[in-house]
């Protein structure tokens, strides 16, 4: 086996990512530790040193006692693999851990190893002079390393090296030059709340299992449907595995409220129906089309204007062409916050088409929907009120950890019907507690993650006010990159007008481009830029960003903001980098 | 706001669970931390005051400084209240945690005081004088504590609160005692892992941004499918959010096989399909029906045997009456590990006729799965390796943290086919590194969460023999429990002869039952017994094990071992819990 982790922990060139904010080597581990004197090393000397054992005095403050104490290793590397005075991992393995007979202690240093780990990439993360990524190809990263499971287990220093090692590998997706996807940033509640959920380590299907998480899914969802707008925050949900099943269960539900005795008799059972969408959307929406058994081909694509927003005009046009052919229309989703564009579709006027004909209307704000916590942004979701069902992502806009994805619906019980089997192993009808928070059976899944707990801490830590602040932010540094880049050289925009959400699409021209016509080959060779670009941006691991063509429009970059670490000067230093790494193209 | 987490961290009555074991008070975190001296202590003591400045010496072992410690706080409740020295959480915000300017201090601290809530609830999890469960009724608990979402933020004093809070009213799903769902114990290499996976907090469907995470879900499925017995672990396969969607996906990849042209036309270009499986089989495949427009009555339940085993003759039998009627089977679905008799279906018939019939054979091993790492009972799955797809869920009986479900697929590039929509902004064609690593479009879901490192981490650590290990135990544990009960006074078994996997069903019969006759009013007393008794031990907080009717069985126990932590004398109290707790019924 490679020797892994050599170089992680040491400061150096590996980390000079070219910044001209931080030159030179990294602040690391150590020099923050520096600084760090105070209570908690107090605290966690005197539990770990016996003071303990003293009475309780209320604010005593007697020092820790010295007596226990043994040398600590000097280096400057954490975790070092200097031998350590009485916790040597070599010679434990798992099996000495909890729940071995005297399992506490070496339980208790091995988890607070892997904590410092953690903390450290946590530091890291943060910390601009640190790159993003150390990019390896999977080939290169597949030989550095012996990944393989056998069968003999290895001791607890080894698997402390691989937590090393896969951190080493590990995206930083806290990293404030992180933009790559909708999902960016590291926010330090919910990471400790992410922790207690699988220290807590249950799932969702009952109350008799799940009592604290199953009420705080009922206050958090209830709170969710206040603020999209439905009156006492009545109506269900449920947190799913991300958007795209959440989109998946409005499809299922639409379907179930239509035509019932699809649950039993399958599709065979009713007519064609038609689920109707933007060109824009997400494609979630066809990929819960053909699973749902209702096909690629019964998802009309709507088409959009040139802010990648649903032309409702359009849409009933196609609704009515699918009914003149004997189709029933039984879905409009319509997206608050497309994935490329950031658009929001019109929800009023859509809300008026669904009325009209008496269809579904699902409002995809995965994207979107941290928007309505926001006073200021929350117009662009007007209507919303008036749809069917709603999904909402907190993990993307509102920066949860991955993942916590909603799926609100207006009408009560509806899913419940849809989707419960009755378990009788589950959903017991004799137990001692009220039923009505047995709410595992109205999911697809049976056993269910606990998705809720890091959402709701960070709401008690933030306030909506909080989130508004983090969102009102993040728009207005995609505004100020907005402003930069409209009238700049060599910046071309995708679509004109200041963007809706935080997304910013555009394309960098390099400057032996600038001086073509706008005709095929110059197209061809743009398409080109992107892509070089980023692949660059990975190997230097300076920064993420991500491209696409869409339509007829070759490779552009959609560049993000929801990430809380972003300040303007990392907006300045991605278009420095971009132009930095694309001007020879 | 009530005080809510008064007397949590005290000792006391509320520990007192009458077990014999362990009498009188608890032993408690403190008098864990009194026997705690070591190198951790050192190394974080010389972390947190500044020995880290000094250069590094190989082996240096100078003492921490003492110069700049300050008074600890030495009552000996921990997390303690007393006012900290350098710290006050109650003047502290989120925003003034990373990346907040000057976060670092603030965020170690905060981190370091939730792992210690975290630690203190792990070393409690394993002691038996705690119990299992501190119960409340669902409005008690609503009242007890505001759980209420505001517009203003909390300070972190009262986020460390409800962290406390959230885990005083808790399962503790490691405690030796808890056995009430397949899933039990908690892995402190797999508690690692999952924190870890948070702190990474990215998503899998690019090997962009989840490089080491994409490398080792391939490494461990084929791990898997070489278990499973496929010639060289060729095949595919994903980790997905629970053994219910991995059999939904086996539904769908089975229908797309044998119609692919259902993805875009849907289930009306098809003929009617019906899918087999036993009436003893997981409700998941009803509600996998019920979703993909097949509908539940296209299901049809197969006969099984006295101990929960499908009979084959049977399964042929209703075969071909549905092909009479000029239906399509296109699915069997038999179980290995059913949930309430842990039954396993006999494999080898099955797979002779599905080879017969040509028709997709899935496994669901979801809960037997693990009886592969033994070379003592894998052959209860003899036959699995001519299956077509297998459900196999580690988190089971291999204890990994929730969630960690796998879909096995024999055929490779099918869950592809199948599931792929070939988002743009995704699965970019023209990236610089090798996109058969970019495995997110044979996925159902768009976002899904690494699921794949706690497994992989504790397959390191414990090796394929740990598991063996862990599983022969369980088996033992059960064999032990079901020789203990066969012929005591008081007990009936639910199905004669040892139990095939840890499942031991037995009604327990009080005294005054006894007596009666074996007529209706018995059943109906006897209907009442089991959830009374759970009750109780809900209530005692001194165990938790499940109850359920099956068929024409009215409530009876079901016992299930998955738990590390459990001993014989677990089983043993279990016995006498559930004969105190029932002998006045």
């Amino acid at each position: 086996m490679a020797s892994p982790g050599s170089g992680f922990w040491s400061f150096g060139s590996e980390d000079g990512s070219g910044d001209p904010e931080n030159p030179g080597t990294a602040r690391a581990w150590c020099q923050v530790a520096q600084k760090f004197t105070g209570g908690i090393g107090n605290k966690l000397c005197a539990l770990l040193y016996g003071d303990a054992e003293k009475p309780a005095e209320s604010g005593g403050s007697e020092p820790p006692r010295a007596t226990s104490r043994k040398a600590a290793c000097a280096c400057n590397q954490k975790p070092c693999s200097c031998p350590k005075t009485d916790v040597n991992y070599a010679f434990l393995h798992a099996t000495d851990l909890l729940p071995a007979c005297d399992g506490e202690r070496p339980t208790l240093a091995f988890l607070q190893d892997v904590m410092d780990i953690l903390l450290q990439y946590v530091v890291k993360s943060f910390d601009r002079s640190t790159k993003v990524i150390d990019f390896h190809y999977p080939n290169e990263l597949l030989q550095e390393y012996n990944w393989e499971l056998a069968d003999q287990p290895q001791n607890l220093e080894e698997i402390l090296m691989h937590c090393q090692t896969t951190l080493k590998y590990a995206i930083k997706t806290g990293h404030p030059r992180y933009f790559n996807q909708l999902s960016t940033g590291l926010d330090m509640v919910g990471l400790a709340a992410d922790w207690l959920t699988s220290t807590a380590n249950t799932n969702m299907f009952t109350y008799e299992i799940a009592p604290v998480f199953v009420l705080l899914e009922y206050v958090t969802l209830k709170k969710m449907r206040e603020i999209i707008g439905w009156p006492g925050g009545s109506g269900d949900g449920i947190f799913s595995p991300g958007g795209a099943i959440s989109n998946m269960y409005a499809m299922l539900i639409a379907r179930f409220k239509m035509f019932p005795e699809v649950k039993e008799k399958g599709m065979a059972a009713v007519p064609r129906l038609i689920a109707f969408t933007s060109e824009h959307s997400h494609f979630s929406l066809k990929k819960g089309a053909a699973a749902l058994g209702i096909g690629t081909d019964s998802v009309i694509l709507i088409k959009c204007d040139e802010r990648g927003k649903m032309i409702p005009s359009d849409l009933e046009r196609r609704i009515l062409e699918a009914k003149q052919k004997g189709f029933v229309p039984f879905l409009v989703s319509a997206t608050a916050g497309t994935t490329v564009y950031g658009a929001f579709d019109p929800l009023i006027a859509v809300a008026d088409i669904c009325k009209k004909y008496k269809i579904w209307m699902h409002v995809d704000a995965a994207w979107g929907g941290g928007l309505l916590m926001s006073r200021k942004h929350k117009w662009k979701l007007s209507g919303v009120e008036r749809a069917n069902s709603v999904t909402w992502n907190p993990h993307k806009m509102m920066g949860v950890p991955l993942q916590c994805s909603a799926l609100l619906v207006r009408e009560e019980g509806l899913m419940q019907s849809c989707n419960q089997m009755h378990a009788s192993y589950l959903f017991q009808q004799d137990k001692h507690y009220d039923l009505s928070y047995d709410t595992g059976d109205k999911a697809l899944q049976c056993g269910r993650h606990v998705d809720v707990f890091k959402l709701w801490l960070m709401w008690r830590a933030k306030g909506t006010t909080g989130f508004e602040a983090h969102i009102d932010k993040c728009l207005e540094l995609a505004e100020y990159l907005y402003n930069i880049i409209k009238n700049r050289e060599g910046y071309e925009m995708v679509f004109d007008g200041k963007p809706q959400h935080t997304n910013v699409c555009f394309w960098y021209v390099p400057p032996s481009l600038r001086v073509l016509e706008d005709n095929e080959e110059r197209m061809s060779r743009l398409s080109k830029v992107a892509p070089v670009i980023k692949a660059r941006m990975m190997e230097y691991g300076t920064t993420m960003v991500s491209y696409q063509p869409l339509g007829d429009k070759v490779n552009f970059f959609r560049m993000v903001i929801s990430n809380p670490a972003a300040t303007h000067q990392d907006i300045d230093f991605l278009i420095e980098e971009i132009e930095r790494l694309g001007q020879d193209l």
